[in-house]
C-alpha cells in the first residue's frame, strides 16, 4: 500500500518536474522570433516602468511569458552587439570591435567573417529556414549581406538608419546639433539608406516612416508560408527603430504622451502585437519562441529623442549597466513557463539555447560564450551564467560575477565624462544597487580576488583577432561593390 | 423592426458605459483600505521597474487594478504628505507645512487642528467605522491623537520610526553616518519609540523588527469584525517602513536580492497579499477598494538604505518628480476597471473620491483641494485633475498644468544642491521628459503664461495660517501629555 502511493507520488514529481517543453520535443519543433530594436533603453517599455510611454502588447508578452531583469547585450553599440547575438560569441573574439571605430559606416571595407557560424548556419543544420528583416550593420558588401551567411532572405536596411545624410545647406550643425535643434525639420530623404531584398537595393533613399509596418508585413507573410510549407524556421526581425532619427507612420504621430521618441516605441510595440496575433492566427503561438530585445541602452546624447535606461546609469556606449542591460522578454505559451526571471542572461545565450531546442550540437572547432537557457525557460531553473564581460574597443572595462560587478576602466557612453582606469577597480553589488551608486570595494577584497580570477581565466583563452572596423575607405561607399 | 434594434442598441449601450460600480451603490456599501508606505520610491515595485525586488502581490493587485503613473502626494515629507492625505488639503492650509521644521518631533507642541475634518470623521457621517493601523505622525499629544480625529480604533507608533533614537556611546557619529556607517549595528531597542493603542503606551520600545507583521493582524481583525458586523469601514494603513532604520521579520533577513531595503519592500509586500487574501476569504474582495502608495519619495541620503524613484527626479524632501510622485495602485475587482492610467491624482482626492462613493457631501466652509477621481475608476474616464501644486516649506516651488511643470524654487531633497530661484522658471513637459532633463521655457512662453494665471488664482485664495510645525519644547518630549 505504502509502496503503491510512494510511486504515485513519484510518477507525480517525475510528471511536475517535467519541462513543459518536453511534451513538444518528439512533435512539433520549436520556430523561432528574435524581435531586435535598437537604441531601446531598459526603461522604456510600461511594464519595465516608464510612466508615460504605454506598451500593452509587450506589457501583455510580459504577463504571458517571462520578463529577464539581468538580461546583456554583447557590446554597448551596435555592430557588435549583433555580431554577439548572431555568432553566440563576444565580439572581441572575431574582430567586430575596434579601437578606431566603434561600428560599420558606409565606407567601411570588411564585414562579419565567412569562418564564423550565423545562428542562421547553425539551425539549418536541424532544417531550419532562416530569415532576416531590418537592420543588418554587419557589413554590407555583397559577401557580407546576410543572404551569404545563411539567411535565406533578407528584407532590410545594410547599416544605421541615421547614415547616408545627405547635407542640408540649411542645416548647418554637428551632428548633436542635427538632433537637438534640426529634428523637426529632418526629412526620410535626408538620409540616402537603401533597402535591400537580398543583395539587391530596391528603395533608396528607403521611406523610413513606414519600415515598422513594412518589415512586419513581411515578417506575417514568412510566418504564413512556413504555416504552409511547415519548415521550422528562425525570424531575425532587427527594427533600425528607435534609433534616431525617428519616424513614425502618419497614423501615430503625435498619438503617445511620451513625444516623438514615444509614438515609435509604441508603434513598434502594436507591430510585435500584430506578429503574436498572426501566431495565434495561424495556430503557430503553442510552438513559437518569441524573444524581445534591444542592442543596445538608450542614445542619451541624443537628448529628448533618445529613450531611457530607468535606474540604470548612463546608456548606450557605455559599460555601466545602462549600456547593456536591455528589456527581455521571452513568450512562448505552452512552451515556457511564465515568471519574472532574475537569472543571467544575454544575446550570445540564443545560440546555445535555440541549438539545444533544435537539437543541434555545438561548433566544437572554437570557443562560444553562449549558455543553454532552456532549462530556466521551461521550469525556471536557476541559470548556469554566473558572469558577463563588459568590453568597449577592444579592453575588458569591467565584468559581472554573480551580484557583483567590478569596473576596471569607466568612461563615459560618448566621451561625456574621460577614461578612468581603476586600481583598485569599482566594485558594485548590482542587485542591491542596481543604479551602481556605492563603490564598495574596500569592504569586499575577497569577492575583488574572486573576480580577478575569472578575469584571468577568461584572458587565458582570449586570442585577439585583426580589427576589422577599422578599415574605412571612401571608394567602398554607398553599396558600390552590392548590384543594385 | 429598425426602431427596435436601434431600442436594443441603445440599452446595450447604456448598459456598457454605465459605471461598473452603480449595480453595488444602492445595494451593498463599499469599504475603503488606504495602505500607506513610508519612504517608498516611484521606482521600488517589480511593476514599476525595479529589477531586483519582487513584489509579487501588490503587482497582481496592478494586473487586476488600476496603475497611476501619475499620482502626487500633497508634500514630500512625512507629516505634511499625511496631513493632506487625511483632510484633502494642501498641508499649507492648515499650518502643517513650516519654514523651520519640516514635520513633528517627539518634542513638538503641537498638531493637526482640531477643526480639520479627516477622512475618518468625513465618512463617519456615511456610519463608516474608521481606524487607523500604523503611523500617525500628526501630533502625538492626547489632544491630536487619532481617536481624537475621527478614528474609532488606534494601533501604531506617533511619529517615525528613527525618533527617540537612545545615544549608544559607541556610535558616536552624525545622523547621517548612522545609517551609511552603523546600520548593522543598530537593533531596534535603539530607538524608544512607543506603540500605542488609543491613547495608551503598550510597548516602548516598539519591537520594529515584527511591526509590519502586526499590523497586518491588526487589519485582518479589522476586517473580520466588520464582516460580522457588516458594518463599512475606512482602514487607514500607515506602514513606517521603508523609513530606516529599516528592520524586518527573522524569516526575511537576506531573503531578498536587493539587500535589507529589499527584503523590507518584500515584508510589506506579502503582508499587503494577507489583506487582500483575508478580503477574498471573507467575501469582501468585491465591496473594498484598495488604495496602495506612498508618503513621499525615497530618501537617497540614507544611501545604500534607501529607495529609487526610478527614472524620476531626486527623491524624498525635493519637489522634482521623485520626490512627490508615488508608485500607485486602486484594487477593487467589480468595482473599479483595471488598466493603466496616466490621468493626475493625488492622496488628496481621496477625500473627494470615497465622500463621492460613499454618498457625503463635501464639507462647503473651507477651501479643499481634492477631485472626484470616481469616474476614473469606475469607467477610465479622463480625470478633473489638471494641476499639482508642489509646496516646500511654506513656498510654491513648482506647479504642473497638464504635462507641463514649472519649477520657480529648486532644492535638493535635503540640501545637497542649494536652494535656487528660477525667473524665467525652468519648464519641463514630464510627460516627454519624466526624468525633468530638458528645460524648454524659452520655447514655451504661451505656456509659462498659462502656468502663471494658474498660479495667480490659487494664490489668491490661499491664506496662510500660523505654522504649527515649529513650537517645540523639550518639556512635551516623550508623549508625557499622553496617558501611558
Amino acid at each position: 500500500m505504502y509502496s503503491k502511493r510512494f510511486t504515485t507520488y513519484l510518477l507525480l514529481l517525475c510528471f511536475c518536474c517535467f519541462p513543459l517543453y518536453a511534451q513538444y520535443k518528439t512533435t512539433t519543433p520549436i520556430n523561432f522570433i528574435v524581435v531586435f530594436v535598437d537604441d531601446m533603453g531598459y526603461g522604456d517599455l510600461s511594464s519595465f516602468g516608464h510612466p508615460s510611454i504605454h506598451t500593452p502588447h509587450l506589457d501583455q508578452m510580459v504577463q504571458e511569458g517571462q520578463q529577464w531583469t539581468n538580461f546583456y547585450v554583447g557590446a554597448s553599440v551596435c555592430t557588435p552587439s549583433r555580431a554577439a547575438l548572431l555568432t553566440g560569441r563576444l565580439p572581441v573574439r572575431n574582430g567586430l570591435m575596434s579601437d578606431r571605430f566603434r561600428v560599420f559606416f558606409p565606407d567601411s571595407k570588411n564585414g562579419l567573417p565567412a569562418s564564423e557560424i550565423t545562428l542562421a548556419e547553425q539551425l539549418k543544420k536541424a532544417g531550419y529556414a532562416a530569415h532576416i528583416v531590418g537592420k543588418w550593420h554587419l557589413g554590407h558588401r555583397k559577401a557580407y549581406l546576410p543572404t551569404n551567411h545563411g539567411f535565406d532572405t533578407y528584407f532590410g536596411i545594410p547599416y544605421s538608419n541615421d547614415m547616408d545624410f545627405v547635407p542640408r545647406p540649411d542645416l548647418q550643425s554637428s551632428y548633436w546639433e542635427l538632433w537637438k535643434v534640426h529634428h523637426d525639420k529632418l526629412k526620410t530623404t535626408d538620409f540616402h539608406v537603401p533597402l535591400l531584398r537580398g543583395t539587391t537595393v530596391v528603395e533608396r533613399p528607403a521611406n523610413q516612416n513606414t519600415l515598422v509596418q513594412r518589415y512586419t508585413d513581411e515578417a506575417i507573410k514568412i510566418i504564413e508560408t512556413h504555416q504552409q510549407d511547415k519548415q521550422p524556421f528562425f525570424l531575425y526581425l532587427a527594427h533600425n527603430l528607435p534609433h534616431v532619427p525617428l519616424f513614425v507612420s502618419e497614423g501615430r504621430k503625435g498619438k503617445s504622451k511620451n513625444g516623438l521618441y514615444g509614438d515609435v516605441v509604441e508603434e513598434i510595440d502594436a507591430n510585435v502585437g500584430r506578429i503574436i496575433e498572426a501566431l495565434k492566427e495561424n495556430k503557430m503561438d503553442k510552438n513559437t519562441l518569441v524573444v524581445f530585445t534591444s542592442d543596445n541602452g538608450p542614445w542619451l546624447q541624443t537628448k529628448h529623442l533618445g529613450g531611457t535606461a530607468g535606474m540604470l546609469r548612463d546608456g548606450k556606449g557605455s559599460t555601466f549597466e545602462g549600456g547593456m542591460r536591455e528589456p527581455t522578454i521571452f513568450w512562448g505559451p505552452g512552451i515556457i513557463q511564465p515568471g519574472r526571471i532574475s537569472a543571467l542572461g544575454t544575446t550570445m545565450d540564443l545560440f546555445a539555447t535555440f541549438s539545444a531546442i533544435a537539437g543541434v550540437a555545438l561548433p566544437k572547432d572554437r570557443i562560444l560564450d553562449s549558455y543553454d537557457l532552456s532549462p530556466t525557460l521551461f521550469s525556471k531553473k536557476s541559470g548556469k551564467r554566473n558572469e558577463v564581460f563588459y568590453y568597449r574597443e577592444r579592453e575588458l572595462y569591467a565584468v559581472r560575477v554573480g551580484a557583483y560587478k567590478a569596473h576596471y576602466i569607466t568612461k563615459g557612453g560618448y566621451g561625456e565624462f574621460p577614461l578612468t582606469v581603476h586600481d583598485p577597480p569599482l566594485l558594485y553589488n548590482v542587485d542591491e544597487d542596481p543604479a551602481e551608486r556605492f563603490d564598495i570595494a574596500t569592504q569586499h577584497p575577497d569577492v575583488l580576488k574572486k573576480i580577478e580570477q575569472v578575469v584571468k581565466a577568461h584572458k587565458a583563452q582570449l586570442h585577439m583577432p585583426e580589427d576589422l572596423l577599422k578599415d574605412r575607405d571612401k571608394s567602398y561607399n554607398n553599396l558600390q561593390n552590392s548590384k543594385r
